[in-house]
């Protein structure tokens, strides 16, 4: 169970409209995107919750990656829906619609199989709910969780006291800048690591991301891509492989692992964002990854 | 001469407000912020103009950085003054004057050195001008150019003209997507590419830079920097440096060649922005120089 992630978080059904096309109820949600990025590389368990409404085919696809649903509650009542469309930039969504709906209720509680898993990934639910998941934990190697503007503002306090128990923290830059009161992404991390978090991932979108440890700075490019058809799941999809190659990796404190880690993180996500919800990582061939893996490091090497 | 880089552009006295301080009638200009780079690598002769108001020091500043200023006019009246201030995130410039003076009247005409330079380097004015300039020359080996939104709106026409002489064009990203009404980058550097320059390179501030030749794209993220003072020319002192590099290296058709270029421009510019003006990179040593670009270079090999 070393290598196996537990990722608690999000389930959702998307309706979303770009100006390539849309796509009503598909499969979605922080904790799917980034269970089908990081199943890529190492076993995944996932635990979050459905509804009645949840379509057993998205169940069949999940599992067909070898991602474990036995965590994955149904509740009475539908599937938390998430509705939005992005401005011609593909950069900002804007939210249409809003149902949390069972996801209301969400109560994280782990079996002894997850309690035992070596990885933990906290996506982005409210900080309270990642602690508690995170005391119920027998003794991961490795924790990372991810946040966002809403908690920020609304449970800073609890978040500050979930980052001193985590390894690594996601966060986007305007997030860390909002969380920080600090406008420069090295100072802003340089806060964060204080806080706990070992390792610090800035996620910049097209800007590429960056990444602290131990007082250095890494930065890397995001891979170009020509075909952007829908973003959404594109930071969650890039932190999955990251943790999925992290979590396959004898020892994270390298910086030769934490780099792969990022790079693989950035092509899962530039796979991602080719099509709507998971369907391009949905048919991605190792083959495709290595090669796509390959070519962007070795354009990265100078 | 087969080496040495003619640079047309501005000569400027910039009076510069930012958070962290302010700087009146200091050194600047885009031929100016260009040529402090470009003679850390290759030697440069300038072509451009100055009034009678021009310092003595700022004269003797330059040719001690081996900047040649045979081409350097001074005509009746006083020298391009600009005054700006940035936004806190230091990313936008707001213009409070732009006093173009002596500037207005610039007419560029090169002397039989100037004109035998192997590489030219056509900084931001009138595209008519950057034209003249280049029929002027006797038979460069490379040149390169740079543009703005101004002159893409107002002088299109001449622009693309121009275009089809290059071998590279300077960009950055909101005037690529300006230029050629498309937003992503890879499709609007194709567009450009049709227009004749083989090579186009997209300046993207603290995101990094792009560089598209012979149908592939490489990705640079720019260098952190912690203590950012003020951004103004920094995109100059990229070309800089990466002109710079390009001359001194003896074939530009190869990636490396291009890659490295790439890293010295981002380099350069990591250091311009750590001052006002150009005070940062006239005080640099080649040893600051390479001990970054060795550490940038090891930070991006994955």
């Amino acid at each position: 169970m070393k290598n196996t992630i537990l990722v608690v978080g999000s389930v959702a059904l998307d309706s979303v409209q770009t100006r390539y096309g849309k796509i009503d109820r598909a499969l979605g949600g922080s904790a799917v995107h980034f269970s089908m990025s990081a199943s890529q590389f190492s076993p995944v368990k996932l635990v979050g919750v459905v509804g009645e409404d949840f379509p057993k085919p998205y169940k069949r696809f999940l599992k067909r990656r070898n991602i474990c649903l036995k965590g994955l509650q149904v509740l009475p009542g539908k599937t938390f829906h998430w509705k939005g469309k992005y401005d011609r930039g593909l950069k900002n969504a804007i939210t249409l619609a809003t149902h949390l709906n069972v996801f209301e209720r969400f109560k994280p509680s782990l079996s002894g199989e997850h309690a035992k898993c070596g990885v933990l990934f906290l996506a982005n639910i409210d900080p309270d709910l990642q602690r508690e998941v995170l005391n119920q934990m027998a003794k991961p190697r490795f924790v990372a969780c991810d946040t966002m503007n809403y908690w920020i503002s609304l449970k800073r306090k609890s978040l500050v006291k979930l980052l001193s128990k985590v390894n690594l923290l996601f966060v986007n830059e305007e997030e860390a800048r909002q969380f920080t009161k600090e406008h420069n992404l090295i100072k802003a991390a340089r806060i964060i690591t204080k806080m706990g978090p070992q390792i610090v991932v800035i996620k910049r979108g097209d800007s590429g991301s960056m990444l602290f440890y131990d007082g250095e700075v890494i930065a890397m490019p995001a891979k170009p891509i020509e075909k952007v058809m829908d973003p959404t799941g594109a930071g969650d999809t890039f932190a999955g492989g990251f943790m999925g190659y992290l979590a396959a990796s004898p020892d994270w404190r390298n910086f030769n692992t934490l780099k792969r880690a990022m790079a693989y993180g950035t092509v899962m996500s530039s796979f991602s964002v080719e099509d709507f919800s998971v369907k391009r990582v949905g048919r991605l061939s190792k083959s495709e990854l290595n090669s796509r893996y390959d070519k962007f490091v070795r354009s990265l090497t100078v």
